[in-house]
C-alpha cells in the first residue's frame, strides 16, 4: 500500500517513515487481534478492507471529494453532529486516537498526568501521522471534560482551522438552549466553510442518512441480544469504530448485509461459540482505532462482549432523530433534542447513564460489568465507583479496569479479567 | 479549648477524637510555620487568636446566629457570591479543605487520582471533623473542573443540604446570561433558606460590606509591591485564608488595621528582611488552611512572596461589584459581572489569566513566578504548561510545581524551589 499512497501521503506532509511504522503495527494488531478470530461473518470481509485501507483508499476518496470542492470536517467527539455536515455537502470523519504516539513531545503540551485518548491525539498531530486530520478542512473541538477543553487551547496552536463547540454541564432548560445556540452556530460556520446553504430538504436528507446508519448499528446491537451471542464484541466494536470514518452510505449497506448473515446465522444457531459462556457488558470510556486491548483480553479469556456503554458504542448511537419536523428550525430542534440525550459522563447528574447500563445488562442478558476507564479521565473515573456501587447492589458483578493504551499491564489486566470472568461461570 | 467546646462539637456530632488530633495537627504547623517568623506586624495578632478559635470562638459565633434564626451557607468556590448571601440576612463561611483526612475511606467514594483539594473536603466529611460543614443549613457545591463535579454526586448522598451551582465553561454571551440567571436561581433559593427577601438596599449593603472586605484585601496588596516586601507572603495568604471564614465586617477592620501598621513600616523602612530577596510570585491552585507547604518552603529558603495569582489570592479578591446600580436587578447584574471577570482555568480561552499573572509579575517587582499545581488537578497543570512558556519567552524565570497535601515530598521541594530561588539572586 505504502508504494500505491505514497505521493498523497507526502502532499499531506505526513512523516513518511513514521507513518509506515504506524500502519505496519496497525496491521500486525489487526491480523493478532481480528483476523486470528474464528468463524467470523463472511461480511466482515468488507471491514477488514476499510481497516487495511483506513489510510489509504479512504483518504484517496476524502482527497478526491475535496478536489471537486466538498470539505472534509474533522472531529473528536459524538457531539459533533453529522447531520448537519452532510447537510451542506461536507464530510465528518473522526480524527485518529487510540494509540501512544510520540508521547515525549506531547509532554511537552500536555501534563504527563492526562488521558491516552487527549496525549494520543496530540500524539498524532505533532508526528504527523493522521492523515484525517491533515485532510480537515476544519476540525471540530468541545467543551466536555477538562481535559480536552484545555488541550484544544494547545492544539489551537497547531492547526489553523479549529473551531471549539461549547458544551452545557447540566441537562437543565440552560443547558438545552446553549446546545441548541451551539449547533446554530456550527450550522452557520460550515455553511460559511462550504459556500451551501443547509435547507430543509438537505437537513432532512442528512438526518435519514444519519438514522439509517445509527439503525444499522441498532440491528446489529439487536442481534447480540441473542444467545450464544452471533458475533464477536471485538467485530461489533470494529463496526462501530468504522462508523466513524467510512462513509455513511456504503457503511450501513456493508453493515445491513452482516446483520442479514448473522440473522441467518441466528436461526440456523450457527453461533460464534457453541457452548454456553460469559456475556459481558463493556461500560466507560470510548474505544478509537485500533485500542483493542480490554476486549481482546476479555474474549481471549473465555467471555464474549454482548454491548458497549461507549460513545463508541451504544451511547454514541442509541437514538434516532425526529425528522417529522416541518422546517428547517424544527429538524435543528429535533436534532438538539437528540443529542442533548446523550448520557456522557460530563453532565451533572447524569443517573441517565446508570439506569441506561442496568437496562442494557437486562438487554443483552450480561452475566457482568466491566468498567472501562481511562487513566486519568476524571469524568469516566469518577462515575465508575457509583456504577460499581449500584451493579453490585443488584447483584450484578462488576470489574472496574483502569488502564492506558500501553501494554505493560497487558499481563495484570489478563490475570484480573480471567478471575472476574472465572467467577460468572 | 478542647473542654470549652466539647459540648458545642459533640452537638455538632463531630468525631471528638479524630478532631482534638487535628486540631492539634493544625496547631502545631501553626506554631512552627507562623509563629516561628520574625518581625510580624503587631496586628498579626488578631490573625492568630482567629486561627487558634477556628473551630472554637467563630463556630460559637455560628451557632449563636443560628440560634437567632440566621442561616449559615458554606462554599468551596469563590463563584459563590456572598454579597447575596449576606443580602439575605445569612452568612457565608469556606468549608474545610487543605489537610489530608480518611484518606481510605474517601477513596472508596473518590478515584485515588482526584486532587487533595477534593479528597481532603471529603475526608472533613466522612471523618466529621469540620464544624464549619456541620453547621452549615446550605452546602454550595458548583460545576467548576469535572473533579469537583462529579465529586458532589457523591457528596450529595453524605448531606442534606446540597445545592449545586451550574458555571459557564467559556466568556460567551451564553456563558454570561448562565451565570446571571444561576445567580437568580441562588438568590431565590437563599431566600427561601432564610425567609428574607433580598431587596435594592439589603443587596447594596452587601455590596458594600463585600466591597469593603475586598477594598482591605486590595490594600494589602498593594502594600506588597514596595521593596522590601513589609509582609511575609504566608501573612499575607493567612489573610486570604482567614477572609473566607471570619465576620467581613471585622476582618476588614482588622486586616485595615495591619495595613496602618505595614504603612508606617514601610514610611520607615521597618522592613521584614532588611536585605535585597528575590520576590516571588505564586501562582495555580488555591491554598486553603492549613495547606501553607509551599509558601512555607519558598519563605524558608531565602525568597519573600510578593503576591498570589489564586482563588485564596489576588484571583479571588481583585475586582469589585460595582454598587450604582438603580434597582435590585441592575445590582444582580454587577454582581454577575464582577465574578465573571474571574479568570479561573475552566474557562476556555483563558487569555486573561494569563495576562493577569503577567501583570503581576510587573506590579510587585517579582523576580520569578512559581506555579502551583495540586497533582491531578487538570484545569491548572494543563495551563501550567502554555504560563510557563510565555514567562519565559519574556525572561521571567518559572518553576512549575506538581504536589499534593502530603509532607513526604517536602525534601524534594525545598531542592528545587532553593535552586530556582538561587538562580534568581
Amino acid at each position: 500500500m505504502t508504494e500505491k499512497y505514497l505521493s498523497m501521503w507526502k502532499d499531506l506532509k505526513l512523516d513518511i517513515n513514521a507513518h509506515d511504522q504506524l500502519l505496519k503495527t496497525l496491521g500486525n494488531s489487526y491480523r493478532d487481534i481480528y483476523l486470528a478470530q474464528n468463524n467470523r461473518p463472511g461480511g466482515i470481509k468488507y471491514f477488514d478492507f476499510v481497516m487495511n485501507e483506513v489510510h489509504g483508499l479512504r483518504i484517496k476518496e476524502l482527497m478526491d471529494e475535496k478536489e471537486q470542492g466538498r470539505k472534509i470536517i474533522g472531529s473528536f467527539c459524538v457531539f459533533v453532529p453529522e447531520e448537519i455536515v452532510l447537510a451542506a455537502n461536507a464530510t465528518l470523519v473522526g480524527l485518529c486516537t487510540g494509540a501512544d504516539f510520540d508521547v515525549e513531545k506531547v509532554e511537552r503540551y500536555l501534563p504527563r498526568n492526562t488521558c491516552s485518548l487527549i496525549k494520543s491525539a496530540m500524539g498524532f498531530k505533532l508526528g504527523r501521522v493522521c492523515p484525517y486530520l491533515e485532510t480537515a478542512d476544519m476540525i471540530v473541538g468541545e467543551n466536555t471534560c477538562d481535559g480536552k477543553k484545555k488541550a484544544y487551547e494547545s492544539l489551537d496552536a497547531m492547526v489553523d482551522n479549529l473551531y471549539v463547540m461549547d458544551l452545557p454541564q447540566m441537562k437543565s432548560e440552560k443547558g438545552r438552549d446553549l446546545l441548541k445556540s451551539e449547533y446554530m452556530r456550527f450550522q452557520k460556520s460550515v455553511e460559511e466553510l462550504t459556500g451551501v446553504k443547509i435547507t430543509f430538504d438537505s437537513l432532512k436528507e442528512a438526518i435519514k442518512t444519519v438514522n439509517d446508519k445509527r439503525s444499522a448499528l441498532h440491528r446489529l446491537a439487536e442481534l447480540r441480544q441473542s444467545d450464544p451471542a452471533p458475533i464477536s464484541g471485538l467485530d461489533a466494536l470494529l463496526a462501530n469504530q468504522i462508523s466513524f470514518y467510512d462513509n455513511p452510505a456504503r457503511f450501513t449497506e456493508s453493515l445491513n448485509r452482516i446483520c442479514d448473515e448473522l440473522e441467518i446465522r441466528i436461526k440456523e444457531n450457527q453461533s460464534l461459540k457453541s457452548k454456553k459462556i460469559p456475556r459481558i457488558l463493556i461500560s466507560g470510556c470510548p474505544m478509537a482505532i485500533p485500542n483493542w486491548k480490554l476486549p481482546w483480553i476479555t474474549e481471549t479469556s473465555g467471555a464474549v462482549i454482548v454491548g458497549e456503554e461507549s460513545c463508541v458504542g451504544e451511547r454514541g448511537a442509541r437514538n434516532l432523530t425526529d425528522d417529522s419536523g416541518a422546517d428547517r428550525d424544527e429538524l435543528m430542534d429535533a436534532i438538539t433534542d437528540r443529542y442533548f440525550k446523550v448520557d456522557c459522563a460530563i453532565f451533572t447528574p447524569n443517573k441517565d447513564r446508570l439506569n441506561h447500563i442496568m437496562e442494557m445488562v437486562k438487554t443483552y442478558k450480561a452475566d457482568g460489568v466491566i468498567h472501562y476507564g481511562l487513566q486519568f479521565c476524571q469524568p469516566y473515573l469518577m462515575e465508575s465507583i457509583p456504577v460499581e456501587k449500584a451493579l453490585e447492589a443488584q447483584d450484578i458483578p462488576c470489574l472496574r479496569i483502569e488502564t492506558d493504551y500501553g501494554m505493560e499491564d497487558a499481563g495484570q489486566l489478563k490475570t484480573r479479567v480471567e478471575a472476574f470472568i472465572e467467577q460468572l461461570q
